[in-house]
């Protein structure tokens, strides 16, 4: 098979990661070169983009599927058209698509995009430019929406995403504070990325860090990391902070994920999670009220009451409700007469 | 003091409560009658409100101070102004507001919020009329929005606040299912408030029958538990899905918190978390872009790219990468010539 299938170089996987992955999880094999069918095109892979997802998919940890051995490892690259059969792309032109780990791809049409990268580099299309790049626009724009004064901090700052995300906060008049792992890297996200102040998470004054440098709270919290940088955010919020879930490097290691409630499903459901507390919302008491008597009125909104007879009854009431004994509304009526 | 300062009888807070309160937490003690001062009502108590909330009080782990050993315990109920010095209130009225556990309070009068029953009984002002409806309505309302057709989850479903919330869901068309400690609970769910399923929580069984319940998934959870119930109800969340967190009564009685990002502080600021992925968003790529190359070739836009050399460096660069040893995007250069 070799002339009339010639072969290419690919980086395969060779078993499935435990925690950290090492390098024999992977090795170099051959593969022939494939050809583009009816609506792909051709191309010889020129950048691989290397994304810390990609270990949640070697675990089956994520939306794509996971990899058994032998098979080429996937992931996003910017390849050269080297062959079209789509009737779309000129030879020569850049695109990024699912090239996989390989010197070659063949690939749908639609799943290639053309990188216009005009006066800037053409990596920039798998960086500050591409996924990443919009992974931080969308959760700044439509999620964090910052304004100007507030305290914003982000995760991972060093990373793609996290110094996108603060450079636009930064822009739009944001006091922003990155957290990553290292000294040397938050000296990158002061210095390069102009965050007005950088902690590391591996410190173990993190949490003191965190309100030094937060000391009126924050409003807005951009978490790639999840686990215990998330918990310590948490407990920093302000009134009315918006979190944006985006990432849980934290865990992609791990062969265990970590006690608690696990708010990967949350991220893989695009869900939405809002605290609510009754005494924001007195101005709509009246209208709830209205509205709840007219049902009970109506037979449409049923009730249960549990009265306890008595001042001296109320702590042994009261103790039945936290053992979860009771139904509906438990009191405790004074016996005065009407 | 007898005739001068005639007494009343209250129940005291005798020590604080470890885990589940006792009996004899509590003690019947002899207080003053209080004086209404300017602006206030006396009101003579008639109902107490036996309230979770109040667990939390009770360790400090709520808005409200929490009680020392010798204060009245405190609280909300229905009393009768006995005497008014705010010119708002005619003797006789009944009113909503902090009576605590007591015979007598003197409070503020705008503190107070007359009862206007109507037809139904004025003690339902505490329950589903009262804050506890309030807080169903607006978590339906304002959080949930929930649609016909969809599938909502409700935690504590037998209690008012769970309860008001189901039945306003099945009032939208929703298919509703009730989560309860219990099965005499679930009854009255099912039958009185017309759930369509309710499950126990307490079952062996209960992510399996979380499952059966909703084959579909959820589009909507009304929590008021926290802990495990939260876990699974997260696990079945469907795309878009609200969560309300609107209570942890897991949580109150507990010495330690569990372990795991904990949502109180995320309740408390009325914060919003929400999950991103980034290829909801692919019809934005091309105005980010665009926004975002703007300001890297003004400047105002930094990055920082490292690129390993080869396919065969991709590996350990990927695991330096997940090592975090890595600054900005990381790339492998496939050494094609250009």
């Amino acid at each position: 098979m070799t002339a009339a299938h010639p072969t290419m170089q690919a980086i395969c996987l060779r078993r499935l990661p435990q925690g950290m992955p090492q390098v024999d999880d992977f090795e170099l094999c051959r593969r022939v070169i494939p050809v583009a069918s009816e609506g792909q095109v051709l191309v010889r892979t020129r950048w691989l983009s290397l994304d810390p997802f990609l270990r949640a998919q070697l675990g089956g940890r994520y939306a794509a599927a996971c990899p058994t051995p032998g098979d080429v490892i996937p992931g996003y690259g910017i390849g050269e058209v080297v062959a079209d059969r789509s009737g779309r792309f000129r030879p020569g032109t850049l695109v990024v698509t699912t090239t996989g780990w390989a010197e070659y791809a063949a690939v749908g049409a639609d799943q290639a995009s053309v990188v216009n990268a005009g006066p800037v580099s053409p990596t920039l299309a798998l960086g500050v430019l591409g996924m990443p790049g919009l992974a931080a626009w969308i959760g700044v724009r439509k999620i964090l929406e910052p304004k100007s004064g507030q305290t914003i901090v982000i995760s991972s700052a060093a990373g793609v995403v996290g110094s996108v995300a603060g450079q636009l906060c930064k822009a739009a008049g944001c006091h922003v504070v990155g957290i990553s792992s290292q000294a040397r890297k938050c000296e990158i996200v002061t210095r390069d990325y102009g965050f007005d102040a950088c902690i590391s998470h591996r410190s173990e004054h993190f949490a003191r860090d965190l309100h030094e440098a937060c000391p009126d709270g924050i409003d807005g919290y951009f978490d790639n990391v999840g686990g215990m940088v998330l918990e310590a955010t948490l407990g920093v919020l302000r009134q009315r902070a918006r979190v944006v879930l985006c990432g849980l490097i934290d865990q992609y290691n791990r062969a265990e994920r970590p006690p608690g409630p696990n708010l990967g499903p949350v991220i893989a459901a695009r869900a939405r999670l809002e605290g609510l507390v009754v005494h924001d919302h007195l101005a709509d008491l009246a209208q709830s009220r209205r509205e709840l008597q007219s049902m009970v009125q109506a037979g449409t909104l049923r009730y249960h009451e549990q009265v306890a007879q008595g001042l001296c009854g109320a702590p042994a009431a009261f103790i039945d409700l936290l053992r979860g004994e009771h139904v509906g509304k438990v009191l405790a009526s004074m016996g005065v007469q009407a």
